[in-house]
């Protein structure tokens, strides 16, 4: 309405009416562009320049850092950010670098000039700047996620300084400028704010991750992907002996309604479970999209909400005018006209907010929901469940489509969720206005009650339908159905195929109403869930025609094809029995590179490499086959590997060996 | 557009312009009201005491009909008008009946007087004569129904001549009185043109009865439910050994993409199985659905194009002054205007009817797809496969909902059907319109190219997601994945790392493009599909609460647990046995097939039950497990029945039997 009103007002301006003393509006409070001391050009170049040499300093950190590692590997693996498919690593640093990134965008897509050097550009070019900063600002804020990578003090300490100045640089030009011109006032400074908490996350991180390693704590190298104890305690956990459910038998029977309905708030609320680590990207995404739906709410509150304030404040006697035109005819005195008007639209703002509510409370719902679903099926693929998973194709190699999914999985996640929350709020808007309008303030006023009497109207219809219904229901029950020693069996044949003829047409009332739900739960069920992309908004047959759905179950597949904690926990021990046969404990860097069978003596490569290769088997047969757990024997006896891992180890093997006889023998 | 004309062309009425010369628009054709010779409510007083004339003739010869049987029996017999439980009887009476009946409701819901005995009831009655019409009507029809439940020579003439009367009486109505006032002029006669072919089938099934049951003609007492030889055929059909599919395992690999296709396609094309009938409920709606098809389509073409006509042909060049009024400016010429104006009017039009047609074509289609998929359902649930088909819940009693849904089934796939091509055609007209509008008419006249301006305002952003789309899937094909020994690995891992952070922010714009797409599928998909009640709309999680499919699945269990043709074979030799035991032996008819165990001493008898029951659970045994049959030693041996029933049946059984050695042997 606000959009096409200033063409009306223009067409019905009654300038002679202005000067019958109706008050002017108060003018709208002008915000003037304000410049912080901090200049936004002069930042980047400087910061710019600053990551540059950061950047070089890592490199060549990295190429003499660690003794009896190739040069070129400590480059190259300085020229991976993180590593994506390590779940077991701390995923702070890479959730804030990305959070920063995404703020940033979210910005700069609104920004009049989307890279800061370039001052007033001329407009035409924009939408090149645009598409320039796209690869700018990741280059930008890189060298805050490689200073982690390199895991040495250096690093820590470069990386401190950096996160500092980009943090303390937006909080001085925040405290400059807290107004803009641009939209609302305070729009650019509430936009910013996540930006804010994740640099100071970063700021925070950085120095509490220096003060770690300078004590010597063994974390950082803990925290190395295959060495990570998070696999060997998802294998441990595996084996463990489940607990026998007793109320199986007595709950597939008919569990009841309140404790079905327990189960089913539950499985919409996260809880972290100890023996399971998301994957990095996932993490990644769930804080990728609380952002995105913190962005989007702003935007739709600041794009609409103090237009409709300013439109409702400028609301005069015209209105009165403006509404004869249209032959609406609200009351004969004009104050009351206005109070009516300003009535109604103070109502259209509060439905606007509280669909917007609703949409982001649908939103974070569904993230957590999410989080719920993607650990499920993730540990359903570990557990080589690839009927029940997602999942049609055969195999879990990557392919070229899973990759290009992997890769844009966290991006296409954010954007599905803002397409969400817009579409959403629209819809909800549109009910609740219905809901308002056309229920609440009839009733509260008690007029204009038009849905009352067409439910009137329609009331034998109703009544009518209403009563067949039941007489269906009450004859199904007790003159069709027969009950006979447990079974039950038709009655009355005759009866109900008279029935079922005699009320066909009167069904036919009855199925309009089923199609009118039908379509209302689907198109709710299905705006709900747009922003997801762990469920298939189609039917069971064609699920993988849904494009979000179809990218999900390629990224899972690449994932779980790459990160399975049962293989990982494998090539770890491998790799730990080769390094201890072998060389010096510096050697067990190179994680991904596969397994290093290097020892002096020939015998004793092949006999460990022999009997990694059994147990790798056996492993893969137990995991596959979790009933066969408690008849093995020998698993009792602490094999000699698991003597030497350590204590916690060797106690924790003890007691999977006792549980394994306690098995065994019931 | 043309309904909110009025209002402004009130508004704007220049009066002074009448007299200018501008011809006014030739005068509408007026329909007057018509009264035809067959007064509609002297001919539903006549029938109507006809019709209680027949059902008395009808139950009086039910009562002392057949000897042998209880009077209480027949008359209940008749009560039911057909019985909807037996798919082997012959379904065009009731198809025919029900088609009638239905055509004739959807003239009472548009029509003045919903009961032709009250002319000019008061208006506020008259929702209470349309509840009442809801159920006069089925009781009017239900004698042509009942006169062929009796298979008796009188009853076939009866209906025959209840049904000329019928046909006679309509079509004499309608020649009398092609055009009504009401909306379009020959839409009352197009309406009735489903019902005058069903009473045109049923004038033409009751003669074609009544001369086959005065030859003699078995055919009568044959299409009982129990004594049809469809079961027996279809037991025999499941116990035939298929022949083995040599393509299996090539085809598994990789279907070529026009096999593919073509399997796709004919899955949309339902042709006729010799061994398979569908239950009469089915058959029904589908007839129903048809009509409704042609219904509906009607109703959306009379109601507006017939409108567009008139409007378009009342253009004048006052539409100029109109379109001013709104800023409009088309051209300075006023007659050019209105040929611009015309022209659009007609696209509008184009645009409507090709909307309509898709979505006709679409509903078509999708009844195909339907029957193809309610065969395939009931087979497999026939053969106890109650996973794969739909219903999640543990057996196939019926139960009061399922029982519910039964009754309703036909009636809510029918409203369903007209609802969804209700919502298509509004659908598809917009999208039409919009290609029309934006598409079509800018490039065929080379102005107002919006959308082309827009495409080549925003032509970087297209460049730059094409780009790196392409990029990122020759990264992943040629530098990212592996091929190794018959496997796919990943490789050059760091490059994937960076490669996916650095292309976070432009694959949001993939992922705008991949919801918005995602929006469009879905909603297409589920558009399109609405009208079937045999798939649902919703996700495989949660696929029952979609009422429709919830409603399908209680249909099936209900139409397979009661008439299951194993199950029914069964019963029929059994009766059969009993009748011939005990009985004469004209009772023993069936030439055809089936296990005769004929004895007169008792120890014949009870033998006779024990070997029945033995069969039955062998048969049982078998129907589940399909791949036994083959392997079956004493099934090669022709029974002492097979040998009695007569050539054709023994050489079957023989070819069955050396198949049974021959996959034995293998």
């Amino acid at each position: 309405m606000n959009t096409s009103e200033p063409v009306i007002e223009d067409y019905y301006d009654y300038p002679e009416w202005d000067n019958r003393g109706v008050p002017t509006p108060p003018p709208v409070e002008v915000v003037v562009p304000c410049e912080p001391t901090a200049d936004d050009s002069m930042f980047h170049i400087c910061i710019s320049a600053i990551s540059l040499g950061v950047m070089l300093v890592i490199i060549v950190l990295a190429r003499r850092g660690k003794p009896g590692r190739s040069p070129r590997k400590g480059v190259l693996d300085l020229l991976s950010p993180v590593n994506f498919l390590d779940p077991a690593q701390h995923k702070g640093l890479a959730a804030a670098v990305f959070g920063v990134l995404f703020c940033k965008l979210s910005l700069v897509f609104l920004a009049q000039n989307p890279l800061p050097f370039l001052k007033d550009s001329a407009p035409e070019n924009k939408d090149y700047w645009k598409i320039l900063s796209l690869f700018y600002y990741p280059a930008l804020y890189y060298p805050l996620l490689a200073c982690g990578t390199l895991r040495s003090q250096v690093g820590y300490v470069l990386g401190s300084l950096l996160s500092w100045s980009h943090l303390g640089v937006l909080v001085w030009q925040k405290v400059d400028c807290p107004k803009t011109p641009q939209m609302y006032k305070y729009y650019s400074l509430l936009a910013s704010l996540p930006q804010i908490a994740c640099l100071a996350f970063l700021s925070f991180q950085y120095p509490r991750l220096l003060l770690r390693s300078s004590k010597g704590d063994t974390e950082t190298s803990a925290s190395q992907d295959l060495n990570s104890s998070y696999y060997k305690d998802y294998v441990k956990k595996i084996l463990k002996r489940k607990p026998p459910s007793k109320t199986s038998s007595s709950s597939k029977d008919k569990p009841k309604i309140s404790k079905r309905l327990a189960e089913a708030l539950k499985s919409y609320i996260y809880t972290q479970e100890e023996d399971f680590r998301f994957p990095l990207l996932l993490a990644v995404s769930a804080v990728i999209t609380f952002i995105a739906i913190y962005q989007v709410a702003l935007l739709l509150v600041t794009a609409v909400v103090p237009t409709l304030h300013i439109v409702r404040a400028g609301v005069n006697e015209d209105i009165a005018f403006l509404l004869a035109g249209f032959n609406i005819h609200l009351s004969e005195d004009r104050a009351e006209v206005v109070k009516i008007v300003v009535y109604y639209m103070w109502c259209v703002e509060v439905c606007y907010v509280s669909a917007l509510t609703l949409s982001c409370l649908v939103s974070l719902l569904m993230l957590m929901r999410s989080m719920v679903l993607h650990r499920s099926n993730l540990k359903g693929l570990y557990k080589g469940q690839l009927n029940n998973a997602p999942s049609h194709q055969r195999g879990l190699f990557p392919s070229r489509p899973a990759l290009v999914c992997w890769m844009g999985f966290t991006s296409y996640q954010a954007v599905l969720v803002c397409l969400a929350i817009v579409l959403q709020t629209m819809v909800f808007f549109i009910c609740v206005l219905f809901a308002v309008f056309l229920v609440v303030i009839p009733i509260l006023h008690g007029q204009n009650l038009i849905l009352f009497h067409i439910l009137r109207k329609t009331c034998p219809y109703w009544v009518t339908l209403i009563l067949v219904v039941i007489i269906e229901h009450l004859a199904a029950q007790f003159a069709f159905v027969k009950k006979d020693a447990g079974t039950r069996d038709l009655n009355n044949r005759s009866a109900l195929f008279l029935l079922s003829y005699l009320l066909f047409p009167v069904n036919i009332l009855v199925g309009a109403v089923l199609g009118v739900l039908r379509i209302v739960v689907t198109a709710l069920f299905n705006i709900a869930h747009l922003g997801r992309m762990d469920i298939s908004l189609l039917n069971r047959r064609v699920e993988t025609f849904d494009p979000g759905y179809r990218c999900y179950v390629h990224y899972l597949k690449t994932e779980v094809s790459q990160s399975h904690p049962v293989m990982k926990a494998f090539c770890g021990m491998l790799l730990k029995s080769a390094a201890q046969e072998g060389r010096a404990a510096q050697k067990m860097r190179d994680a991904e590179e596969g397994i290093k069978l290097v020892g002096p003596e020939k015998k004793y490569r092949v006999s460990s490499a022999r009997r990694a290769q059994v147990r790798w088997q056996l492993l893969y047969t137990l995991v596959n086959n979790p009933s066969l757990v408690g008849t093995r024997k020998h698993f009792q006896r602490p094999s000699p590997e698991g003597v030497r891992n350590g204590a916690p180890n060797h106690t924790a093997a003890e007691g999977n060996a006792k549980g394994a006889v306690q098995k065994g023998s019931s």
